[in-house]
């Protein structure tokens, strides 16, 4: 290299640019409201063994590039040693030039890993493998140690209704450890009646965990599920999460659902209609008691799943064969949050579509449901999954700003397994600071730091810290204003 | 603020851009052949009382971005007075930052307004709202007086059937007023059968207005609209508008179509089939009529209107509760516009795609039906409501220059009820020089002032004053060329 | 012209940009390994009379254009003489730029045909008409010394399974001609089924190409693909493609498709569904057999073609009035490959998709089913007829890195039934130099040649050279890397 990679300036390409960034972003705290972390280990503040451990175990971005590269299953996802996986991996990060995870793994070497003079290939990777090895042994880089290198405050993971958030709690009641974990209640698994022998299976659990008898009735499915809401509520959940192809949005009585309830509790699959029907219920209850809470409620829809039927026998789900599908959005999504609105129902929303070219569908979508009761009610959230890049966020912070206010963003989350990913909130950051600092240099916006650098604040931590009114220990003081 | 925002060369990111904008584009008149500005302002020249009658009123633009800011429906369409209204929405400005709201602001403000010194924000409000309160009292800001101090030439208006056209007749006839202000016709109501009471009453409304005894007999349905069409022509209408969802091209027969129209007279609803066989029977003689007359039709399609249900029944349509829609629009298109080219039917069109998606669609789709009789007979629009901004300009621009002939283009139109939107052709024009400037100085377009500029000088001027052949007080002689 | 348009450094905006194209792909052979060339013209090494007939003569991207500027089809497609269809090609020049077209025809007349110092428009035609001509007069310009001039290594054409390939091998006798020329297997006419008396000639066709007497079992038809397929495979045949709408994955049974294939038999059409099945069972087969051999497999979908029927009636298929369509690919397709997968039968592939809307989907798509057997092995073609500009092309190359690995990518094809359309390869290797230079430069890349030149020239020559697994003779030795 005739120079390092990743510099203090990386991605900031005007002067404007590098005085947000230095002067309004990059010190506020991280606030991680939707993640995938464990809280198990948060709890047990784990150590990693090895790189491949803390990197490539779980990581299926890394395993899709490994496979395009030619490289056998058995270093994705096999038996092959740690050292070898590893070995691996660098001799494919050269062929991704390019792709979002050529940035995130220098990102994530230079911090917190402290590798900021090499590239990794296959050559260095034997030196970064010992060094990075080394780094993880010690105290500040177990699950809590991390967190608090890269200035975490809040963290929202992702939880089953049925979960009993021990480990919240464990966290929670530890007042040596300030970062705010928090649950985010996420039943899907209510709607997953394609299978009706694990669905069963999972409202059993859901009986238990709720201590009802559930058994072939539709209104204390629904007891059930708002008896989780409540304690998750009491664990201080402010946010739920629904996965989805698309939005549920078909009329129904409630007889018919009642009766299609039986059914499914017959373990007999419903016909495509009824489906829907029950689905569109469901979810209306669900989103019902999101409103009754005041929680944010969040919509990631658009993923087409389990694509590859071969590996999913082998692998099961997660492992790196969905992608991006081409839905309806529009009819549907607008038919589902009309009938919250109308009933009063709607709580504050938060879209995240998959599809790039449903950007300005979502972000158009908004503004028919703003109604003037809460700045930025309703959001599109930031590029998620196969959008978390450059181009992606670049499109979504552009959408979102032609269609309505930047400035009410609640920003970036890292939607990470891992306690690497939090640089994507630094990268998130930058191209934020970039794109603003661009425009402020062409004239295109007004060149007043005092105007644009409090709304790079507002974006990187203000809003989130606010928006979701989490419960009191979760907020730390916002530093002051620059 | 380090330097004023908008000068005399925002947006002109070159030397090329600047000399294309200043020598070619700047001065040229305004043909503005597409807006819904109420002839009656026109014909009485009205005085606006202050600057939120103006500006704010009958917004929906504007009250979308307070909802999301959190501004309650009051200060919106409601009963606050017009000077609270005003500081809502100047303290809403800031946070628009990105929006196109936020240029369109500041554009108006310094043109005609002449406020150029400062931003609109919570403590500017006063100050501008005074000033701007003096100027609207005066000769030179009345409606005529705007659209003269803006270089308008001509402006189409939207109309209904139904009108009686007065106020256009009473402003032609005035021949102190240049500006040709001519009607477009906009059928749309004529297949709006999904409320057959209101759709019954306009029947009726139709009969009156040409003197057509329609009854429950189709043929003379198709009578009155076209001596309507007749009327609106001498009226100097040289434009139909026609708003859709998606392209009606179902298939019918002449018997079906009657019956459907009885059914429908006598208020009953129809059967979702046969409503798309009505529409598609209904649009093509209306896009027929528009060819008999060698008029330009107009598509506008693809919005999802109306999604707030609760807030339609508080404030009725047009009141900011619609986004876009993700339509199939490919194949039911080409079908229309087939059906007409076979019959000889086709005549000059502008298709308007709300759906940025699909901007390639329709630029592609153009060249199927282009005949060689005229010159970019078929047209794709100029960025269309949630499009009308930088980005949504520059993607038109650019699927249009990619799949087809930009120098042949007819350009921008205001699309606006606002007679403070004529900066919007200021915009246009300068996005479009600094786009082909940006290309000339880095090589991608030949560095050649006398190839570029003249087509610069015909898309902001010259094609739309040629193509639609409006009648001949309408056109102003074209500049020399530079 | 202030200076000279098509430059040395045309298209390459930084220094970086400049170090990677003249270093590292400006040389490199061409593998052409699509396009519509035909055979008969190479291997009677055919010299071409004037300008008109290499140039204009079935190239429907100009008679478009042409049309969209009011030029009758007398010029295009009809019986003027063929110096008047140029005159009216020069005096349409000028209006399309920004038109890839504007750019293509420029860089063509520079090389091969040598006119760098001026621009194409009515007064330049006839000196570039004369001096061109007398070029084509020379051996140089022949069909094989175009090929020859633009250092072509391999050319793969498009041929219909019943072709006999007699210009194939005597192209492949021919010692004296170095360019390798292959056939390609593209069996469309199999599933045309919606004329059955057209698509009964061709069975009877293959059937006696093949010299199996198909009649109406539906396993002799594919015992006769399969033939014909070998046939192929003998004169050197490694790539299958195929057009589609969107993919066929319907769920058959053999009886159902036996059944379906007697009655197409008997003349008589399929209901929709049964039509669905059979094309989704013959494509399946195809597919299949591609695998057993080891070949790649293209999939061109989502065109709408034929869209204006009067024209149609007039010119036939292939004249222009072709568009993209907006149909649902992303579950389609994604049952298509997995059945294959499933079965061990998904050979490597080529996803073509002509909407750019589906980018993403495609390119995510592809990890799905990269199994680590062959790097790339899933690819996404470059951009495909409408997105054969600057544009597309970038946007291909952005989806593709953002989704996968760029370094893998087998790069450009021509597409084209020209012998003058080689440049299109030169016009994306600068535009691939361009973007990485641009990075390498703003620091989003590591600024080292080393690392990224060597992928260029992958991208360029190598990847192609190697992934098809031409046959021997087909692979001229790599270049030294540099």
């Amino acid at each position: 290299m005739r120079q390092p990679f990743i510099t203090e300036n990386f991605l900031l390409g005007s002067d404007h640019a590098v005085e947000l960034y230095h002067g309004y972003a990059r010190d506020l705290p991280i606030v991680d409201f939707h993640c995938h972390l464990p809280p198990a280990h948060i709890a047990a503040d784990r150590r990693f063994e090895n790189l491949t451990q803390i990197w490539l175990s779980g990581d299926h971005y890394k395993w899709r590039l490994m496979r395009a590269a030619g490289v056998p299953e058995r270093y994705c996802t096999g038996d092959a040693p740690d050292r070898e996986k590893f070995q691996k991996w660098a001799e494919t990060v050269p062929q991704t030039l390019r792709n979002p995870a050529y940035h995130w793994t220098h990102l994530e070497l230079r911090c917190p890993l402290g590798v900021a003079d090499r590239l990794l290939n296959a050559s260095t990777a034997d030196g970064i493998w010992r060094q990075c090895n080394e780094k993880l042994a010690s105290p500040d880089f177990s699950a809590r140690g991390i967190m608090r290198q890269m200035n975490v405050a809040i963290v929202c993971t992702t939880d089953d209704p049925t979960d009993t958030l021990e480990h919240h709690r464990a966290i929670a009641a530890d007042e040596s450890f300030a970062v705010q974990v928090l649950p985010t209640f996420r039943p899907d698994r209510a709607l997953a009646i394609d299978s009706p022998d694990v669905w069963n299976d999972w409202i059993d659990r859901l009986a238990a965990a709720s201590d009802i008898d559930i058994a072939d009735r539709y209104d204390r499915l629904l007891d059930a599920l708002l008896a989780r809401h409540d304690f998750f509520h009491a664990a201080g959940c402010r946010l739920a999460d629904h996965g989805l192809e698309t939005f549920w949005a078909a009329d129904y009585t409630p007889g018919e659902i009642a009766s299609a309830f039986r059914r499914l509790r017959q373990h007999k699959p419903l016909p495509a209609e009824d489906a829907a029907k029950f689905r569109s219920a469901v979810l209306y209850e669900l989103a019902s008691m999101n409103c009754g809470k005041g929680w944010t409620q969040q919509f990631h829809f658009g993923a087409l799943r389990n694509n590859n039927s071969r590996m999913f026998a082998a692998l099961g789900p997660d492992s790196g064969y969905d992608s991006i599908g081409d839905f309806e959005v529009a009819r549907p999504m607008a038919r589902f949050l009309d009938r919250l609105d109308r009933a009063g129902r709607l709580t504050k929303t938060i879209l995240y579509n998959l599809n790039p070219a449903h950007n300005d569908v979502v972000a158009t979508m908004l503004g028919n449901f703003q109604d003037g009761t809460i700045p930025g009610k309703m959001q599109i959230g930031s590029g998620w999954w196969f959008l978390d890049q450059r181009d992606g966020i670049q499109n979504q912070l552009n959408s979102l700003s032609n269609q309505g206010l930047l400035s009410r963003f609640v920003g970036m989350v890292t939607d990470s397994r891992s306690f690497l990913s939090y640089p994507r909130h630094e990268y998130f950051r930058r191209i934020l600071c970039n794109l603003l600092g661009d425009e402020m240099h062409r004239g295109l916006l007004p060149d007043d730091i005092q105007l644009v650098g409090p709304m790079v604040s507002d974006i990187c931590y203000r809003n989130p810290a606010t928006y979701f009114q989490f419960p009191a220990r979760a907020t730390p003081k916002p530093p002051q204003a620059q």
